[in-house]
């Protein structure tokens, strides 16, 4: 299928390789052009100066691009891919975004009679990579058959959530669910620590409980050695909780400690681990005197 | 082996089954007795008026009971365990209770040359019919390799996490990290649900990922059908929980989503759910307008 894929950061650069290596003929449009040139050196295909120009005369346009104001230039801007795109094509946003972005940019694409579909991921960097990302979609039925079988390409799991900005408010609802879990694992392994126990032993003995959870599983051992320098970063995860919190003030959803540990998160960038992965809330507990 | 047993709860009643079923000889204590005759109806063995006449001449008592005033009482009180037992014995309390009662008992015991070991478990009632408990052990490595034999009648893994009172810290550990990941899982749910997500669906897509724990995949689905009649009991989470904020309060571990969660559990049981299981987070929420 003749694809556009638009934003080559860390998640979008090996996603739109697994579309080349999936057979279909992709040409990439990145801000900064010199990562584009890197793209198209590795995995053939075409390169574009602007949204547009790479949107033209394609089925599907991706993108994966940094938050809402990037998502509505590289569709909906003056050279954004709509501008390109004929009757009957759908762009997919794998972007983490809000639920009012998704509804704003289905609608200026529905005036063109082109769909979308918001399709946030998780698994990370190591997901991409590996082409097992879990994706959640949200918008219609019928662009959603059309596209699954593409994004298959890199996704281990491709789920249709509901209708337009499904896709978002279930990966906030990840999201929320990730900034209770951590910073309670934080503070039962700070606990162990500081009540002279060893850490490794005391996960080893209640990972496979209650308590246990990927987190604990994959995070644990570092989160007691204070190792944070890999994974999904806190200012991503700041962004997030921002676009949920706003979300819940909407549908009336309660989030006392997602709002608190996103203030958690705030003392870690702060503190300089803005780039660390979203464990490093552990590093508060422990430099505490 | 020649064993006792005090507190048929249920925990204990399970646990002292699968002593009897293991081969071993049990006497059995309870403060109700009628219980404790149900118990030597089903499984044979003895039972005594008193904890001093069930552990004379045993090899290891058993306990597992309340509280710490409980503990107390059945090892170190009037018609204690203690009274009973000769040189060489040792007293295995699987109750989950403070590490300054652990030191306190195993202080009162050694005057006397008989070991201690602080032993709760988790895995709940299912793991203790099931044997499939796991058990934290503080104490004697010595005790230790005497006792362990004997708990893998009910234990699936029995470890050693370091001298008196380990084993308390353990659970303490164990109970806090509970605390943060069930409010998280219950904000995210909630909030998936307020926004119009399909709530099993939901847990379908992330509990395969970084958002995923046993609570999500055991619990996940009745707390979005607001059901909690079963499980770990909200009354004995919080009586955990005001064992590890104390005991913070000594070794400088901050707790500020556990001293929160309580707080909501408290909530919850001035709702009418102190014997609901620990997911009845999610109810705070759900019933919030």
């Amino acid at each position: 299928m003749k694809v556009a894929f638009l934003g080559l950061g860390v998640m979008g650069y090996p996603m739109a390789g697994h579309l080349a290596a999936g057979g279909h003929e992709v040409t990439v449009y990145n801000r900064t052009a010199a990562k584009a040139e890197r793209w198209t050196g590795e995995h053939g295909g075409g390169r574009a100066e602007t949204p547009a120009e790479a949107a033209r005369g394609r089925e599907i346009v991706f993108a994966c691009v940094g938050d809402d104001p990037s998502v509505r230039e590289v569709v909906a801007g003056e050279h954004g891919a709509l501008h390109g795109m004929a009757e009957g094509a759908i762009v997919v946003d794998h972007t983490t975004a809000s639920a009012d972005i998704a509804r704003e940019m289905a609608g200026a694409l529905a005036a063109r009679g082109v769909g979308f579909l918001d399709a946030p991921v998780s698994g990370g960097q190591a997901g991409a990579e590996n082409g097992q990302l879990t994706v959640m979609v949200g918008g219609e039925r019928d662009a959603f058959d059309r596209a699954a079988p593409v994004m298959d390409c890199y996704g281990k799991a491709v789920t249709l959530m509901g209708g337009v900005g499904s896709g978002q408010l279930c990966k906030m609802a990840n999201q929320i669910c990730i900034a209770g879990l951590v910073q309670g694992l934080a503070e039962g392994l700070n606990f162990a620590q500081r009540a002279g126990l060893d850490g490794d032993r005391t996960i080893d003995v209640i990972s496979r409980g209650a308590a246990g959870s990927w987190q604990m599983e994959n995070r644990g051992r570092t989160m007691c050695r204070d190792e944070y320098a890999f994974g999904f970063a806190v200012d991503w995860m700041r962004k997030d909780l921002r676009i949920a919190i706003a979300e819940a003030r909407g549908n009336g959803a309660l989030l006392p400690v997602a709002a608190l540990v996103d203030q958690f998160y705030a003392e870690v960038q702060r503190l300089g681990g803005g780039r660390w992965d979203t464990s490093s809330l552990m590093h508060r507990l422990k430099r505490a005197p």
